[in-house]
């Protein structure tokens, strides 16, 4: 299966990672600047056909702003949890895990904090998730590309999964202890509920505990994509967990 | 100056905060639920007129996903960096400032990170940020209500305005120290740069120091809105600096 991926940082996010396959990489007449050209380097490079095309050209084969790059790759690829397991064996990691979020922009933007600070894998719910598609992998600005993710289908199945192979399963959740009271081992799980309902009841009662980020203002609750930043940003600092083992 | 507002929040959070003037609230014919009732028992203790209205009456009104909830209120007020400092007097305060943020979600997750934290007041410049708009307003969730904003026409200049009034300017830029190696004082002001290209020179100069979020990924950065929750989480965490003093 294959898609159509575009924007300037995007295309070269998947060419330096080099997990997705490129079949064409079609690029805009007249545009220059830096990225252009480390894009065409790297497709000479890894002999991957690019061509410059006509604006419309460009603009029939995706709907959103492509500024002037525009290319076929192959889908996302997914691991499954077992996999990624069996992979890590025993050393340390920090992974995180979406129930139900809905809204693309903060499924990008979780994705993007999760590279940035070099999350271990992040577990995506197979039906009900905002799909990681087209919005999402934009707004990660690449770390799609770059941080593992696993394709699960049943999260509550899956939290007790993790559980058995020594991780605790921590989530997010505004009616739990303040997050500042905990320290993180070296295998850690935290799941992130929807925009509007939070965790599930059942996710939310797998879960070995339940973190909260204390507020001092009048408005009751963070974006849960700034949540996820504060909670991986945290963990990290607090915990002894490395750089992702696996990558 | 008076605009459309809607969604169930949103509309809720103007009436909390008392803060704008609603001429008048529309409600979706056969629309229930615990806010609606909310809202119904503030407009009626307020003495705002609502009224039951059909589908098209409110598909007119606003461009956006409703939620069966319309208000015409008052535009937002924003204070003048004079009047904020002049009110403040010698009271502790942590500040945050936007520099050329153009997409109005960014702005509105700003804003409700600030209000959740208790940020004491944001600053905004006049013409090149994105609008404080409908967007920014409903991302915010409500925080657009709750944090003061002030207008400003030159960040360069309300920086050293800023300065002359003991605030400590504080630069988030990919180049700066590490944040963990700083201690705030008890006037700190942290500007954001634009999702592209960051701070501006001018803006970067002034600044008294930059600072930065280590990474340990293959993803160079942060999205905006996520690296300002973590900078006023964190700036929160370590200073000295009590709610906010003038709300």
């Amino acid at each position: 299966m294959s898609e159509f991926v575009y924007g300037r940082q995007p295309v070269l996010e998947i060419l330096k990672a080099g997990q997705r396959t490129l079949h064409k990489i079609w690029l805009l007449e007249g545009t220059g600047g830096d990225i252009i050209q480390e894009i065409q380097n790297l497709a000479r490079a890894q002999g991957i056909p690019f061509e410059w095309a006509r604006r419309e050209h460009l603009d029939k084969r995706v709907q959103g702003h492509h500024q002037g790059v525009v290319a076929q790759a192959s889908a996302v690829a997914f691991q499954t949890l077992d996999d990624f397991l069996r992979q890590l064996k025993a050393a340390p990691a920090l992974i995180i895990a979406l129930d139900e979020i809905q809204d693309p922009h903060n499924v990008g933007a979780i994705l993007r904090s999760a590279g940035f600070f070099g999350v271990s894998a992040v577990l995506v719910p197979k039906w009900r998730n905002a799909p990681v598609g087209e919005t999402a992998a934009r707004v990660s600005s690449g770390a799609i590309e770059h941080v593992p993710l696993i394709k699960i289908t049943n999260l509550a199945q899956s939290i007790m999964d993790l559980q058995e192979a020594n991780f605790e399963v921590i989530g997010a959740d505004t009616s739990g202890e303040p997050m500042e009271s905990y320290q993180p081992g070296k295998r850690c799980a935290i799941v992130f509920g929807s925009e509007g309902s939070g965790l599930r009841r059942l996710v939310r009662e797998r879960c070995d505990k339940l973190l909260a980020i204390p507020g001092a203002g009048k408005v009751a609750s963070l974006n849960v994509a700034a949540t996820a930043a504060i909670f991986i940003y945290e963990f990290r600092r607090r915990s002894s967990i490395g750089r992702a083992p696996v990558l």
